[in-house]
C-alpha cells in the first residue's frame, strides 16, 4: 500500500467506516501474501521501482513454482530467479514463459522483451572464470532496464588488455567490477575512471584465497576511492545496486 | 594532464616540436610530483572531479606538512587529512588555514566556505559510538560540495526511533549507513527506502564483534537490496562514493 | 536413581543390609545402561523432566535402532531423534510407531500425541530458507509439550511483514528467532518484545556467512537486550531451552 | 508511549482535536528524546520493564554525565552504567548520588535500595579470574530486581569444590555460569540441574583461547541441553536475560 | 644403522678398508630404501622401538601395497596402515595376512597376535560418535604392545556415568581422553587423576565447532594440568604417544 | 581427604556418630578453603602429588598474596606462582621466603632447596627468543622435582648445532621442546629419539606466526610421532606434564 | 608488441601514415586476441620468454580447447594446461598432440621434445603424498626448458634421508621445496644450501593443517634466509619462479 | 667448518692423530660459540656467503650487545641487526661503530662502506606509508652488497605513476614490490616485467586487511606469474632472498 492508501484507510476511520481495530488490520494486511512458507512482500516492487525477485538457492522446486504462480497471478513480469537449478528450471519452463541461462543459474519468467533500456553500465572481469558471476551481473542489469556493456578477461597481470579499453569503461555511469584471486582489478579501474565502481569477489582461486574472502578484503582495503563491495559471488547484488544508480530519479534515461 | 594536454603533446610530437623521447617523457611526467616519500598525483583532483585527499594515518607529521606545503603551492583548497593526530594539526595550523575536528581526527586546509552544496546525502548511525565514523563521512561529504543530513543514534533494537524518521531517510539521493555490533541497520534501512545504501561498519562492539568484522560480513550478506559495504570505520571512503552518485553527471545540483 | 533411592540405599549401608563396596557399586550403576557403544542415562529424563532424545547425526542406522529398542522396553514415549537420516527413519519405521518429519529430518518414535500442550513459544523466522530449522525447533518444542506459534519469512529488509504480527509476538512467554545471512532478526524483535528471546543462526546464505558464523555472531552482537544464542543450525537447543523456561516451576501451565 | 496512549491518540484524531499530520508527528516523537550526540528511548523502561541503562564503553564521560543528567531529570531510579571508567565515575559522582564498583566498571546513580529482590539467579564461575565478568552480572541481576546468590572459583578440574554445591545451584530459578580458558562449566552445571542455563565466556585465557573466542564456541557446542550463551565478558548482557526469565509474568515473585 | 655400525664404519675406515668417498656413502645410505615415490625408513622400527606405520590417507592403494610388500620382504610384522580404504584393503588383503577393522579405517598385515601386552591404557570418550577416532587408538596402542581399556561414551553432561568409573580411570598408567563438540572431558578428567593425559579432539559436532578447532584449542587451554593435546582426529598419534609412556625404560612391563 | 579419609566418614556414619546430613557435609566440606575471590583446593597437592602452584597472570597482587598466606599457614612448601608480575613479587617478598624469576615471571615460596631431584628431562629451544618460556618450563620442573638439562637456541636452520647434542637428547626421559616461528624443532627433535616430546609453541614471530597459533598448528601436524602439545607460551604445562611422565610410578627415582 | 613496435607505430603517425585515433587504436590492439570468454595475450611468451599457460581449473573443456586450437593456429609450442581434467584431456587429444600426465592433471601440447634443458633445478618434497605437487613443478620447469632433479619423500622427522643427499641439494641452482602437513622441510633445506629455496605449502594433513594454511604460514615464519613462498599445492607457480631464476640473463646455459 | 676442514678432521682421525670420541666432538663443535642464550653459527657467514645477521626484535638490548661483542672479536664486518630499538642503538652505539637508521630500526656495526656493489635490484612501493619495510629491505640488500635503486609510493590505483618508471623496473635483475592494504602491487609489476619478483606485504591498512594477511593472501593469489611472497613487514627476509638470486654463482657482478 503506497502512501496514498494509507492516508484512505486513516480517512475512511476517521469517518467511522472502519472501526479501531479494522483501521489496524487494514494497514498492517495490505502488502502481503502468505504462501505458509513464504511471506511474498506485494509492495516491494513498487516500492522500490523493481521487477520481482526470487532466491532460488535455498528454496525446494516446488517452492519456487509456487512463489513464480503467484506473481503470474497478479500479472508480474520479468520475475528474476537467482540461482535456479537445472531441475527448477525445468518445473518452471514447463507452466510459464521461461528463459533460464544455464552458466549463472538464472532464470527470467514473463521477460518484457521490449523494456527501453536505459544509462550504461560496464561489467568488467579479471577472467574467464569470472564469467558465471558477470553473467549474473549482466542479464540482471539488462532485466532492470539497464543498458549493459561487457569486458571481460583483462585482468591486471596484463595491463594492456585492459587499458586498451579505457574509452568504454570512462563512458559508463557505473562500472561493476568482478575479480576473483588477489581482487586488484577493482583497485585499478578505480583509479581509472570517475564513475561509482560496485566490485564483486568471487571464490575463483585456491589455497589462500580462503574461498573469495581473500579478494573481498582486498577489494575493502582499495587504495582507490570510489569503490564499495558486494558479497562474494554476488552479481545479482552488485547489478540491483548499479541499477538503483543508473537510475537515479533525476537522471536522463536515454543512456551514456 | 587531461585529454586535451595529451592531444596537445601528440600534436607537438608530430609537428616536430618534440622529439620522440621527449614527448614519451612529457606523457609520463607531467601528472606526478615526487617528494622523495611520496609520488603526488597531481591530476587527480581534476581527473576524479575532487578536491586533493592525504591518508594522514600512517604518515609523520612533517610528511603530512610537506604534502599540504605542496599542494598549497599549487593553489589547491580542501585539502582533507583524515586520521589527523593532534600533533599533526598542531604544526600544520600554525602554518596554513586548517580546520581540525578532533573526535573523527579530520583537518580541511584552505576550506572553501562558500561552495554550494547539492543534492542530499543522508548519514544514519546506530549508537552514539559510531559518531567518529559517521562525522568523518558527513564532514567528507560537505567538502566534497554534498548537502548531507544526520541522523544518529537510531538503532534497530528501538524501531520507532528509526521510523518517526522514515521521510527523512527516503528523500535522500543517497544513504550512508553507519552500525557496529551487529550491523544491522543497513539491512533495515534498505528495506525502507529505494535509494542506494553504502554501509559502513564500525569496530564499536567487543568479544565476538571481531573488530568490525563481524558487522562488515553481516552487511555484506544483507537481505535488503541496493547495498555495498566499505571497509570497517572507513567513513571517508563512504562519503567518497557516495559523493560520486550524488553528484552523477546528468543529475540537477539544485539538491533534494 | 533420584534423591530418595540415593537415601534408601545409604539407609541399607547404615542397616548392614549393604556393605560398603556394595553401597558404592548401588551408587553409581543404578543409572546407566551400557550398550557397548552407547552409556544411556537413564535416570535423565527425570532428572531434567523432558523425553529421551537421540542425536542421530553422527551415529550410524544401527546404533540409532539399537538406542531405540532400548528406551522402547523401558516404557519411553516421546523418543525423539534430531538428525535423522532417511534411511534410518526406514528401519526404525519397520519396527516402531514412527513420526518421521522429512525436511528437518526429524523422528519421533511412540508420540503421545494426547499430551496437554502450555505456555506459549512463538518460533520466528526471516526467510523460507530457514525452515528447516525453524521446523526442528517448532516441532521439539511441542513433542516437549509446549504450545508453538509459527511466524515465517518476516525478515527484516521487509518490516512491515514483521510489525503486523507483533501482536503475536508479544504474547509470547518465549521468543525463538531463526536467521541466516546477517542474523539481524533477533535485535529487532529484542526490540520489540519484553520476553525472553532465543536467537538460532543458520548457515543459511554464503560468501562472507562463513557458514553461518556471520550470523551466529552478529546475534552475540545484538545491540537488544535479552537475547541468548545457541549454536548454528541447532533448533533443537534452541526449543530444549525455550521449554525450560516455558514450563519453569510457579507458571501456571495453561498457556498465554 | 503505552498502547493505551497511542489508542488516546488515535481517538483525539478521530474526533477532530488532532489533524491528521499532528496524529502522525504525536505518535512518532512521544516516546524519544534528542541530545544530538544520542537518542534517548524514553519509553524503555516501561515498554520492557526495566531500568535505564547506559552503556558507558564507547562513550565520553561528559555524554555519559549529559545522559545521566536528563535521566535524573525524569526522576529516573537506578540507572545503570556499564563499562564506567574511573573518571567517569569521579565526574558524574560529584553531581548525583553514585554507586561504583571499580573491579566491574558499574555505576548504578539513584539506586533504590529498598527494591523487593524476588525469585533467585545463582552466578557461578570457573576461577578467580573471571571475578569481574561475574560481579557484573550478579550485580545488574540485582540492580534489576532478581535476588542473586555467588558460587565463585569452582572450575571442572577441581569437580568436588562444584559437587558440594550442587545443592545451591539445584535450587536457582536461573544459573548464570562464568567460565573462561576451555570454558567447561556450562556443560557441568546443565548436566547436574533443571533450571536454564545463561552462560558467559570471558576473554580469560592466552594462546588458543583467541581472546574468549574458544570459550564462546565451546559453550555452544556443549553436549548438555539447556544451554544457551551470551558474548564474550557479557555480564550485563547474561544477567538481562536471566532476569526476565527469573521475573517472567505468572511466577510468583517470592523467590526460590 | 645404529650406533655400532656407525662407529664400525668409522673403524673400516681407519683401517684403510673403506677409503673416504666409500666410508660418507655407507653411512648415509645404509637406513633407507628407495621405492621411487617413497624413501622407506628401514632403520625407524629398530631407532623408536614400534612397528611399521604406513600413512595411508593420502597414497593410492598401489603405493599402499607396494610399501606393504616391501616390508614384507624384510620380514616385518605388525605392519599397521592408517586410514586404509575399503579398497586399499581389498588389494592388500588378496596377497597379505590383513586384519582390517572398517570404521577406523585400519589394517593390520602380519599381525603378531602373540605379543605381551604390558602396562595400562585407558581410552576413554565423550560419545558414541567418537568412536572411529577411539577405535584408531585403542588398536594402535594394541598392535603396539599395550594393555588396553576402553571407556566410552561418558561425557561431561551426565557426570555420574563418568564419576562411576573413577577406579578404572585412576588404575591407568596413560589415559587417551577422546571429545568432540566442546572438549570437555580431558578437563574433567585430568582433574581426576595423576596419570598423563593425551587428549585427542574430534570433527564431531557442527557449526561452532569449526571443525574440531573449537574442541582442539579447548583442550589446550584446559584448566587441568598434566594433559598434552594431539591433532584432530589423531586417534593413531595419542596412542603412539601414550605407548612410549606406557612403556618407558625402568617400567616394569607386567601391567597396572 | 584421601580414600582412608572417606572410608573413615562412613564408617562413622554407620556407627551412628555422624547423621545422615553430617556425613554428607563432611564428604564436600573437608577439602576446601573459601577465601571469597577463591576456592582453594586443599587436597590437590596429596591428591596429585605436587606442590601448590597459583596461575598469577589474572590475579591482583593482593590475591596473590591471600593466597600465599593461606597455603603458608597450611605449611605448604614449594609454593609455585606464574605469571608473577615484579609488583606481586614485592609484595609477597616482603612477607615470604620468595625466589624470584623475573624473566619467566615465576616465583617460588619457601622453595625447598634439599629436594632430590629425580629422572631427567631436557628442555631444548629453537632461539634466544624463547628463553622466558623455556625457563617456566625448566624451572617448574626443578620446583617438581626433576633432573632438568638446558639446551637452547639450536634452531632448525642451523641443523649442526642440534645434531651436536644429539647424545644428550637420547639421554633424556622426556623432553620439551620449545620453538616459535615456523615450530619445526619438535618435529626433528622427535625423529632423533625414542623419548616422549611434550611440544611448546610460543608467540615469538610476527605476521603469519598468528600470535603463535601458526607454531602450535604446525607442531600438532608434525610428521614425526610420539608428540603432544601444550598451549602457546605454556611452559608450565610442558613441565607439568613432562614432570608426571619423567615420575611415573614404578620407575627408579635416580634418575638418567 | 614489443618495444621496436611501439616505436614503429609512432614513427608512422609522424609520417602521416596513421592518423591520430588509428595510432591509438593499433597501439593498443596489437597484443590480444579476443575469443569472447577469453582474451589472449598473445604477446606473453613474447614478453616474458616462456610458454603459453592456460589455466584449466576453472575451465569449461570447450573453452580449453578453444584456446588451445587458437594457440595451435598461431603455430605454438609447448602450450601448457594446468588443472586439466580427464575429460578435458580427452577432447583436446583427440585433436591435438597431447602429452597428458594424470597425477598432477596437468596437458602438454605440440611438446618440443628436443629442447636443450639448462641450469639445474631440485624439487625436494616430504613425503610421497606431496607428489602430484611435486610432478605439477617438476613438469612445468622441464617444459619451461629447465634441468630438474627430484629428490622425493625427505621429511624432516627422518632427518638421515635427507642428510645423505646433501650434496645434490647443494649443486643446485634454485631448489623447490614441497611439503604439506607441518611445512618444515624448507627451513631445514634453507639451512642447508646457498642458493635460493622457492617454499610451495601443500594441503596435505587434516584438522589443524587448515587446509594448508598451517603450513603456508610456518614456511613464511621459516627461521632459516633465503625462502620464499607461493600458494598452496602452486607447483606450476614455484616452477614459473624458479626458471625465472634458473634461466636469468647472464648465466651460461649450460647447466649446473 | 667448511669441506676441507671437515675432510682434515676425517684424515688426522685417520693418521691416529685424534681418537675416535675427539673426531666425533671436532666435528660437532667447530662451528658453533656459546653464549648462554644464544648458540652463535660462526660459520654461517662463510656456508651461506652473507654478513652476520641479528634479529633483534625478542631480545634484550644486552643480549644484543654481547652477541655483536663475540662477533667483532671474531673481525666480523657488516654485522646486521633488524628490530633494532633506539634503547639498544644507545648501548650498542657507545661501544662500537655503528651506523643506525630509525625509521626502519636497522643497526649496521663495522660497515664495510668500501664494498663493491653488484647487480642491480629494484625496490617498488605502494604508498608512502610502507616506506619503513622498504628501506629495512633495500638497507639489508646494499649491506649483502646489491646496487640497490628506490622507487617508492607507485601505488595501482595511479597507474601513471607506475607506468612512467616502467624502463627502470625492467632494467632490474630482480625486484622487491612492497605494498599493504590490498598488496596489488606485485601483480600488476608482475605483468610488466620478466625479472622475478619478491613481494613484501605490509600491515599497514586498517578493518578487513587484518593486520597484512589480506596483502599476504592476495599476493599468493597473484594472477601474475613470477612472484614469490616472504612474510609481512619482512624486508629483510626478502633483500635476502632477492640477493640470492642477484649474485647467483655464474653472474657477472658488474652490475645491470
Amino acid at each position: 500500500m503506497n502512501e496514498a492508501g494509507l492516508r484512505e484507510v486513516l480517512q475512511r476511520f476517521r469517518r467511522g467506516e472502519l472501526n479501531e481495530d479494522e483501521a489496524l488490520t487494514a494497514l498492517a494486511d495490505s502488502q502481503v501474501a502468505d504462501l505458509g512458507y513464504a511471506t511474498l512482500d506485494l509492495s516491494r516492487a513498487r516500492r522500490q521501482g523493481v521487477p520481482e525477485v526470487i532466491y532460488g538457492r535455498s528454496k525446494s522446486d516446488e517452492q519456487i513454482l509456487g512463489i513464480v504462480d503467484r506473481f503470474h497471478e497478479l500479472g508480474a513480469r520479468d520475475i528474476l530467479i537467482t540461482g535456479m537449478s537445472q531441475s527448477a528450471a525445468q518445473i518452471v519452463g514447463e507452466k510459464h514463459d521461461l528463459e533460464y541461462h544455464a552458466l549463472p543459474e538464472l532464470g527470467i519468467v514473463n521477460r518484457d522483451r521490449e523494456k527501453a533500456l536505459v544509462g550504461s553500465i560496464v561489467v568488467v572481469s579479471g577472467g574467464t572464470s569470472d564469467m558465471a558471476v558477470c553473467e549474473e551481473a549482466a542479464l540482471t542489469a539488462e532485466v532492470l532496464g539497464n543498458r549493459v556493456s561487457r569486458i571481460y578477461d583483462v585482468g591486471v597481470a596484463g595491463l594492456h588488455r585492459l587499458l586498451r579499453r579505457v574509452d568504454e569503461l570512462r563512458a559508463a555511469r557505473v562500472i561493476v567490477a568482478v575479480a576473483g584471486m588477489e581482487g586488484a582489478l577493482p583497485s585499478v579501474v578505480g583509479g581509472l575512471v570517475a564513475a561509482p565502481v560496485i566490485a564483486v569477489p568471487t571464490s575463483v582461486g585456491y589455497g589462500a584465497n580462503l574461498g573469495g574472502l581473500t579478494a573481498l578484503h582486498a577489494m575493502l582495503n582499495s587504495c582507490a576511492s570510489g569503490i564499495a563491495v558486494v558479497n562474494i559471488d554476488n552479481g545479482f547484488g552488485a547489478a540491483f545496486m548499479a541499477s538503483r544508480i543508473n537510475q537515479m530519479p533525476g537522471l536522463e534515461t536515454a543512456g551514456g
